[in-house]
């Protein structure tokens, strides 16, 4: 890495023997300046090095090779992670990525999107919940959504109905007097509600006693850790000395239960058995590893932006399916850990 | 949100009578279009409401408000705390970001970098290891590096010496047997290696019984937890009943220490007080919280864009102190939670 970029103004002046009021107008308002002396602007730029400039290379093809994403936080593990797998692709495919962390303001996020068209992105990845999938559909670029409501736009998510089936399943085996499912209210237009439904009909379909406990676990550690803590006294109250099977909708509930029961019961109890969703580092990070519906971040990542560039593609050559959104998901995976 | 960046080319060539080619000739090779008809299309895109261009803008004002950030990976709890408060900056300074997740690659870091410049960033935050600051300094915008090697860069680090000192102090104050500090091999030129020499200057001082092990804990979640158990595991044989205080060179570590001390006690004990450093997440989602040296991520991130947006400044002012390199500091606060 040279200092290519650090030909001046004065240097360009000197070189061509213009001004370097000139100079500056030839960069600024080309138009004031002939085509003659343009010319000789040009060639003397590229015999002094002066750097490629993708944003002038951007005005000439339209192509910016930039997605934007908006994601809420980092602070929650399955953010972050989605965000690392997305970021990662550039390896593979080259886009470069413009992040916003959203907060849950509509304005803020109008204002994100506003800024990300202004720079001429090629498309976005959105994983905040705040505005409606019928407002994002009629943005100048495509959209994918990954895990929020995707009714009007592109999609990529985890089959979120198996995987209530998978955990129900996996808790099954272990043979627990009851099994209770810990979620947020989720509206059923959210592709994660369908956890819920996923192990509602496994247990019903098999007779199980089961309990679905909706609480507004929230979006911050502090949030989701008393809300956690505030169930797992509620199961000890409500089920005492029975064998509980709980499939808690993220590794971070479960992470948070699990360590209600290690402060109770100094470690695993045969009373609990604990499956997330995610597969997130929490899970590992925990005293004991914790069981979880992988959902193979890794692969959904890659998806998005394969979708996101196939509509880029056929909104480029005009193609009427440009329009037609497109809702791919990915299979999860049980992986079994130290919590069942 | 409307499609005002629908207008095409065929609408503004049907509105001017001229010919696509001509349209397209405009944006692609205004040189190729005399003054006067070039003058004819800007007042049609006017009048047809063809949306702000950023990207015509950056050409025209060398602003483009854009900053790279590069970080080495987002599932360590103190990356993705560090680039969410970085991107939350934007509220406050409108600065966007492109950001790349990097490797350990020479090669790939270089590219990363490349690719920013040619999308005329006006500055860079680097937290990779990589490249050494005296390549990075010969680049044409300012860098300001976080927790890196910054010899010939800005910079802004935690005061790691002063919590160094902390940590002893808080573990000193619990009348432990022996002080332990757990941290990876770490160049006298990384600001954290600071924490060791902060460390065994308290212990010397005092003339306190202390032992300082390096471990190779690595960047991923796989080694910190392998080279932490072996730590643990170290500790138990060469000074068992005695009571240790150990100081981790990160929460990750320590979450992993108390982890070991959870399965082999059943929960808190008197042998072991730990405290780590960061004050990520990883710190309240343990069973016990852990008591941890606060680098306040969010004030370092304010400001490092604080930082660059002086030495931006300075720059385009011609300011020669912009090529002087500045080093900040944040203080660390200590956090007395359960684990000691």
């Amino acid at each position: 890495m040279s200092e290519k970029n650090q030909v001046t103004f004065k240097e360009i002046a000197e070189y061509t023997g213009f001004s370097k009021t000139t100079i500056s107008r030839y960069f600024n308002k080309p138009a004031t300046v002939t085509e003659k002396n343009r010319k000789i602007i040009r060639e003397a730029l590229d015999l002094l090095g002066y750097q490629e400039n993708k944003v002038a290379h951007i005005l000439a093809t339209g192509k910016t090779e930039y997605v934007g994403v908006i994601v809420p936080n980092l602070d929650l593990d399955y953010y972050s992670s989605m965000l690392d797998r997305i970021l990662k692709t550039y390896n593979e495919f080259g886009y470069k990525f413009i992040v916003f962390v959203g907060s849950n303001d509509t304005a803020a996020e109008e204002r994100y999107i506003e800024e990300l068209l202004a720079y001429q992105i090629e498309g976005l990845i959105i994983m905040n919940h705040t505005l409606p999938s019928e407002s994002l559909c009629s943005l100048s670029v495509p959209v994918v959504a990954i895990e929020r409501e995707d009714r009007f736009i592109n999609s990529v998510n985890s089959d979120n109905y198996l995987g209530g089936i998978e955990a129900a399943s996996l808790l099954t085996e272990k043979t627990c007097d009851i099994l209770i499912h810990l979620n947020s209210p989720t509206d059923e237009s959210i592709p994660a509600s369908q956890r819920i439904s996923g192990f509602r009909d496994y247990c019903s379909a098999r007779d199980l006693r089961y309990e679905i406990m909706i609480r507004d676990f929230g979006y911050s550690h502090e949030e989701v850790y008393s809300h956690a803590k505030a169930a797992f006294e509620e199961m000890e109250t409500r089920y005492p000395g029975m064998k509980k099977g709980v499939f808690c909708a993220n590794d971070v509930i479960a992470n948070y239960l699990l360590g209600q029961v290690i402060r109770k019961y100094g470690g695993l109890t045969p009373l609990y058995r604990i499956v997330g969703f995610d597969n997130t580092p929490v899970g590992v990070k925990a005293p004991y590893s914790i069981s979880t519906v992988d959902q193979q971040i890794e692969v959904i990542a890659r998806e998005a932006i394969c979708l996101l560039m196939e509509k880029i593609r056929q909104k480029r050559t005009g193609d009427p399916a440009a329009r037609v959104p497109i809702h791919k998901t990915v299979t999860p995976i049980v992986l079994r850990r130290e919590s069942t």
